[in-house]
């Protein structure tokens, strides 16, 4: 069954873009994933094919009509369509690898690409849309923050990475980053690649990598699940708090 | 001056991509900013142009050998050049609009896209790479993270926005969410637009979007420093707990 990606956008021809390359856009030619693109200025108002309008209370920019954008994901989907509906934007929820893994193993998702200022508050209601955001920064615009989440997807989509890289081995899996990785060669710029690793010793270095993996993690985001510190034992100093229960103490 | 991106990378075709369009594309056909591309493979070992090995230790997936890597990245910056060399990298500090702001206020950045497992860990402290993460999910490579990053950096850029569009009243400044938007027509499929910003009074628009992105951001992101509850003053209710401190009850 091909994973179905639908972008209402003022930018078809970035699309497929990056996704064109690589993994991804193998899996577009073999049509393990499909793309249909819906051009926003088709759906403007009047000989202008006006999009957007002043912000109503005033200020800079410009802000996307509800009756455009309706009428675009009207175009883009049907309304019995069963794939979720989501609006790239800084103010949405975050994106987690769990949400991804979730969207990849559905039909596929429907993305309005918001552009200006954003896009009018009635129409993220009156069109069901879910504001999803990439990161906790501000882009030109929803097609790069929408090919980010399509390429997260795509190489989750059955054989897209093969059989060997299953992607359980990663970087927010059990709420961790992933272990240091090391290649050839063996000695570089006497920079060593660390014993275990050429032990042959396989208990050893899932121990090391799962050591690693928990020691990155605490150093670099003590906010993930994975770095919660193991309770106590006797006589054992406690494990450093968390960073968001210091202002309690 | 324009400002210098330099990608290092396995897709060199993946440039400028997405940021030929719009805002960023004019910007580029102006010379706002610069576009540099090295090919990964053209650095690669031997008569195949050998990139990547099996990691040490075994697993699945291919690593990126340090020595390509860092011979490549010789060829995109002198060791002199004052631009921070960044590793897109699901490991590395989570992008914030700040450290955008920082980025764009500076001379460039030269970028390493990762692909693959990962790229050898000695190559990162051997070549002074900082690792950069857009967000808590894992993409196929770094090539749409580094298209993330530029089109953040880029819109900030003296006269790619106009005058007009500061991108001061946007999402994460104070550390607050963005207010919601809205533009003609007035009334759309029975949905009003809030009296107050048709009402002519700035003063009473201003307090509106100050308190709805309040709302939104103690909603949505409790995590935010935007977020903070007011001290609670005699005979209000305490204000609602940041999830984070949950489970300590």
């Amino acid at each position: 069954m091909t994973w179905q990606a639908a972008l209402v956008t003022l930018f078809p021809g970035m699309f497929p873009g990056p996704l064109g390359f690589s993994l991804a856009g193998d899996a577009l030619a073999r049509g393990t994933w499909s793309l249909a693109t819906t051009d926003l200025r088709e759906h403007g108002i009047g000989r202008h094919r006006k999009v957007d309008g002043a912000p109503a209370g005033g200020g800079a920019g410009l802000v996307m009509r509800p009756d455009v954008v309706a009428s675009a994901l009207a175009a883009a989907a049907p309304p019995d369509d069963p794939r979720p509906r989501l609006l790239m934007s800084p103010r949405g929820a975050p994106l987690t690898q769990a949400r991804v893994r979730d969207l990849a193993a559905g039909p596929g998702i429907v993305i309005l690409c918001g552009r200006f200022e954003g896009v009018d508050e009635r129409a993220v209601a009156g069109c069901g849309l879910e504001e999803v955001s990439v990161g906790d920064y501000v882009l030109s615009g929803g097609e790069i923050a929408a090919l980010a989440l399509l390429d997260a997807c795509i190489r989750l989509l059955p054989g897209v990475m093969g059989a060997e890289a299953s992607g359980v081995e990663e970087s927010f899996e059990g709420g961790l980053l992933e272990y240091p990785h090391y290649t050839q060669p063996r000695l570089w710029e006497g920079r060593d690649t660390p014993d275990v690793l050429l032990s042959g010793n396989h208990a050893a270095v899932a121990r090391w990598r799962r050591e690693q993996a928990l020691r990155l993690t605490r150093e670099r985001r003590p906010d993930l699940p994975g770095a919660a510190p193991p309770e106590p034992g006797p006589g054992k100093p406690r494990a450093r708090r968390r960073a968001c229960e210091g202002d309690r103490d």
